[in-house]
């Protein structure tokens, strides 16, 4: 069995008492050991112990017009141990995959911080550390992850968190049943790492998801109970969402069929947003995957809402050089530029020469976002794409 | 009756439907009645419009060795209505102070953020905007809530929300009943305003609060069920924490008993986490009579804790100028001058010439801080007051 042969006893492995390991986790482990046996038979062979990691570089990711997401091409880049200037970057991999190998089989998990003083220690008799500091570690554990063809929740590896969820579904987390439409103003605190073998989905009444960038905002919808009138699920990322946040939307979109709406600010950085959450990051294209949600779809701020919900002069907030040139560049991602609304909806806001924060509907009335604006696009179908 | 009192129709009144309101947003509507009506009299005997605002300033602020918390003291300074300089932040004031009366009347709430849309605008027929910026409404509103002797949450109004809570207690949030011992891996998210209108304790077995700085290393204490092993509510404000969880800590201290121990970095930024959980902080220090929790203990980490834990030199993190600066600063507050042991930590502090965070105690093994280093001090009763 695959969970026998993943777990035989070895000179680093740590006693793991009675964890028991997910098929997701014996995958994992699988994959190190054969990274691992990969290099001692090159030894055994008498040839130089070597890894091919795919190479995490813009010119290797490209858009996949078919999936509608980035992706990494197949581009790698060698890396020796008998090479002076790779030994340390060589050794380093061996030791993050180890540290995670200890972690799965612990049942464990921790953060890239937690990895990093798990690891770092000085390599006797020298003085020289595993490590100088966490930014030595962190692309480190990134090549592990592409290499290993693993996410970093799949390596145990958990972020910093943020980013709350209400609404008419039932989840279980660690084996607790949470009800998220009983959950008060606080809402449940979306985990980091949200991998089937967590979170499993129990009863779903909700038909969509809409995601709001801010948590005040979110604070707004839930007060209003929106997520129950219109029966949906309520989430948000406090800005960029963290990966458990983009995970679970993509879960819950790609296992449930759920449509996922987004609200953002009518600013470069709410549309930087919503291009991660659809087609994934460029510097993370490995994970786009399992991450982006290729049909999400932004419901606002427009460029034209200033008009159209008759909004005064004093939401205006003028755009800034920065502004302009990062709306520029997004207009020309590829995923962008092939889109006459997107290209329209990024030239009227540098035309408008000011930028609009979901907070300024708050103007009209305190809750004309939850009762007036949403519900009119949402009856309207009017989405960008 | 007061409820009426406080209700009666007025011009700028909005129509509260059926809300029904709190003792406390009763309460709170009759302290910004009484301005107003401190205003119109004044006007009605043909004398100067003006309000006494309570003086937000260093000089203003001292630390109480009673109830061994930052205060207030009684200066104030007047802002009146005709005199060129102040006739601004004057209407601003009344301005801000209607804004928050509607808020109440509506039952609803809202970000500073929010408010500041709800209340900007052109002052017609001129161009005059009712506020510049958000900088220009944040003071005015924290003079309103000492003018009002009124917390911003009494105000209706919300911060940012950051910091989860899981443990052995059940609560009420808005009439929805959650129990924080099944919240899985994610958790209860704190919400920013958690007045007893909101929030209710219904059942509590635990015996203490445990609150950590990071919600990484909350994550660690949850996945290895700490408080359920030594009965406790365990916390974290993600850094510095938010006003809602300082008031959530303050609450299950004060109406439960619970003693608060705070496990945080052993740099200055812990210490002054720590010292504002403890006293209240300066700039705010008309909170603290609200907020801050006298008898708060620090657990650690402690200064002596590298010899301590055995721990080795890679997880030493060099302090810089500003360091040992702050740790200065710090050790002269009034309620660290006086305490031995808090100079003795201190000074250890800047004698060792690192510092360290809580995560270095992954160095000595995953579980260290919940399975040895925690659980000893408990026993201890080992604590910094």
């Amino acid at each position: 069995m695959a969970k026998k042969k993943s777990r035989k006893p070895e000179e680093d492995a740590v006693p793991s008492g009675s964890v028991t390991l997910s098929k997701q986790d014996e995958r994992t482990l699988s994959q190190i050991q054969d990274m691992a046996e990969d290099v001692t038979k090159s030894a055994a062979r008498r040839r130089d112990p070597a890894l091919d990691i795919p190479a995490r570089t813009l010119s290797n990711v490209h858009f996949n017009q078919n999936k509608k997401i980035l992706e990494m091409g197949s581009k790698t880049t060698s890396r020796e141990l008998f090479n002076i200037g790779q030994a340390k970057s060589f050794m380093q991999t061996m030791l993050v995959a180890s540290g995670t190998k200890q972690l799965i089989e612990m049942g464990k998990t921790t953060s890239i911080r937690g990895l990093y003083y798990m690891l770092k220690h000085d390599i006797k008799p020298t003085k020289e550390p595993t490590f100088k500091d966490q930014g030595e570690c962190d692309p480190i554990i990134e090549d592990c992850e592409v290499l290993l063809d693993s996410l970093r929740e799949e390596l145990h590896l958990f972020a910093d968190k943020r980013g709350d969820m209400v609404g008419n579904i039932q989840i279980v987390d660690n084996g607790d049943e949470i009800d998220c439409s009983r959950m008060g103003s606080g809402g449940y605190a979306i985990p980091s790492i949200v991998e089937p073998n967590v979170i499993q989905f129990k009863n779903c009444q909700a038909k969509f998801v809409l995601h709001v960038e801010k948590n005040t905002v979110w604070q707004r919808f839930n007060e209003d109970k929106f997520w129950k009138k219109y029966n949906c699920i309520l989430t948000h990322g406090s800005g960029q969402p963290p990966r458990g946040v983009r995970r679970l939307l993509n879960r819950l979109h790609n296992e449930l069929g759920l449509p996922v709406y987004c609200l953002l600010d009518n600013d470069p950085w709410g549309y930087y947003i919503y291009s991660v959450l659809k087609q994934g990051s460029i510097n993370l294209a490995y994970e786009s995957k399992r991450m982006a949600i290729p049909k999400a779809r932004f419901i606002g701020l427009r460029s034209h809402d200033f008009e159209r919900c008759n909004l005064s002069n004093s939401v205006k907030i003028s755009l800034n050089d920065t502004d302009r040139k990062r709306a520029k560049q997004i207009a020309e991602y590829p995923w962008f530029a092939k889109k006459k609304e997107w290209q329209r909806e990024i030239d009227q806001m540098l035309k408008n020469g000011f930028k609009l924060e979901v907070e300024a509907l708050i103007s009209r009335s305190i809750s004309y976002m939850t009762e007036e604006y949403v519900p009119r696009l949402l009856e309207e179908g009017n989405f960008l794409d």
